[in-house]
């Protein structure tokens, strides 16, 4: 099926484009009282998740309501440790609780390599329908979470502000830290795959944990099998990496081989540029919280980002998934300004 | 009364040490069994602050125990809010929590200047009783929150992981947040004052959440403040920043009138010179999660960072506070391993 609007794969190809494209992270959902209301009537978010009906229909709303350039798969990075073998519940207000977490090598041995097209059928579903019922309109974005950041989750059991089991397990384990890794990203590459094979026109690897690893850390036990994923993708369809607050490799990440690098807000986009090299397209990368400002704040705000960034190799976003209680209107004028703005 | 150890205050003026001189971050309390013991007979932590023979006997346990070459006086950050009238209980496992947060214009202008004498006489008094105790052996910092992370607690109530309150309250209500940025830093002020007048040899401001910021929010609502703070207090005592996650201004802290400027771990300690500049002494930063490897890899991590720092301007110390899980042993291993060390 051919494209009505390709503007975010072209902008991620690094070819010119009448305007800078534009998406949000946590686009679907959260934000649109449309979501919550189909959400109201129905159980929880990962069964949500698991309903391909469901997830499709709620990916598809910010295409309509917001008139974003893609549209990106409602899912979770977490349905790959739970394909593993670690299922997990979403605990409300708090988030994400694992009840069994990996601590030894034997843990490690019981984990499965998650196949896409089987253990995560219902991702492919809710893609397929998607893609036919978005009809062309925009292209799909699939996604997965990076290693590190899936490792932090299924050694730590939960979320945490400091993550300080799962590094401990890297200080202390680092030999079963490098295998789980392994299976962790053998399974996210089938996924992957099978997202595109699925129908994804475009993919990005979330490593929101990023930014609490050394920088050595980082390059031990992250950025390889980012780069592993990468390599194995790489030539299907454009992919994004985004390693929130991972300043300190922005010229690593430059090196990989992904079209589209992510920034948040605290980095700044010439010093970016120049880390990152002009070869990738940036993404990104506007503070959450400007969108809680008045009209006039969050045009001039995103005017100037939109220069900064320049007329190319750009796709503009948040630096960050939309929070839950923006307003509906401001994340739409965000948007709007986005499109409307001509350099 | 002659300071027998005064490394620390050396190594902050850029004078030359035998040593590289060593102090954690949260040194006093939590990690350490013998204040749990101590903790375990008395009330909840803010009753704690505010009993001066506690305080002081936590504050000189480390220096006992650990062998670090300065106190810290046990206190909190909030005693600043507390005694401008927002008071906080602290909730177990989950942190601070206020009752009355900032909303309005009414809200700042009820706030008092917080006078460090009067209001804040039991951190007063918890220092004399250090100095007295401590008898020379070792230097006793003296410390405050700086007036944007301050902000963030009284206008958000709580912790969080994103401030989203706080930092819209910047963005609505640009006006007002200056408003109470200045009370607290003219309360922040006297407060300091007041911690050298009874014995502070040293002060550290700490940014907990200055990462959270866009460089230019950052600039134009944290920075200002902490150079009022350091040029009222400049040539006193030595002075400390501390502007966790604040990668994206190391330029300008370098600019500061302090003595030392902190680097959490994620910061590089080449980079991080190049752009602070030669002038300024360096504190830290080692990943608190080091402290739960093996004894060999803490001596050779530590050692690695102690030869990125050179022999000189350097303070070690963490990136960030010890946590509570950390073996008593491995956090003295890790002190003796920079004692131990020599260029």
């Amino acid at each position: 099926m051919i494209l009505q609007n390709d503007l975010i794969l072209r902008a991620a190809r690094g070819e010119k484009t009448e305007r800078t494209p534009v998406w949000l992270m946590r686009q679907a959902g959260r934000v649109l009282p449309e979501y919550r209301e189909v959400r109201a009537k129905m159980g929880g978010f990962i069964e949500l998740v698991k309903t391909p009906e469901f997830a499709a229909e709620v990916t598809i709303q910010p295409v309509d309501i917001l008139g974003v350039d893609a549209a990106i798969i409602f899912s979770d990075i977490l349905v790959i440790p739970e394909a593993m073998g670690l299922p997990y519940t979403m605990v409300e207000a708090r988030g994400p609780w694992f009840e069994k977490t990996v601590k030894t090598e034997a843990d490690i041995n019981k984990l499965r390599i998650a196949d896409g097209e089987n253990d995560l059928s219902y991702v492919c579903d809710a893609i397929r329908l998607t893609k036919t019922a978005l009809a062309g309109r925009v292209p799909l974005i699939g996604f997965a979470g990076a290693p590190w950041t899936l490792l932090a989750y299924m050694v730590e059991g939960s979320g945490s502000k400091t993550f300080s089991r799962a590094k401990k397990f890297l200080y202390t384990e680092p030999r079963l830290a490098h295998m789980l890794l392994e299976k962790i990203t053998e399974s996210t590459i089938h996924y992957l795959k099978a997202q595109v094979k699925a129908g994804a026109d475009m993919l990005q690897i979330f490593d929101s944990w990023a930014g609490i690893l050394s920088p050595a850390q980082y390059r031990e036990f992250a950025l390889p099998y980012i780069a592993d994923i990468c390599n194995a993708l790489h030539g299907v369809v454009p992919i994004t990496v985004f390693a929130k607050d991972a300043f300190f490799v922005r010229e690593d990440l430059g090196k990989l081989k992904c079209n589209t690098i992510g920034l948040d807000w605290t980095m700044d986009v010439a010093e970016s540029r120049a880390l990152i090299g002009n070869e990738k397209t940036l993404q990104g990368n506007a503070d959450p919280c400007l969108l809680y400002a008045d009209f006039d704040t969050i045009k001039s705000e995103t005017e100037k980002m939109l220069r900064a960034f320049g007329p190319s190799k750009h796709i503009a976003n948040l630096g960050h998934g939309l929070y839950p209680d923006l307003e509906k209107e401001k994340v739409k004028f965000f948007v709007d300004t986005i499109k409307q703005f001509r350099f």
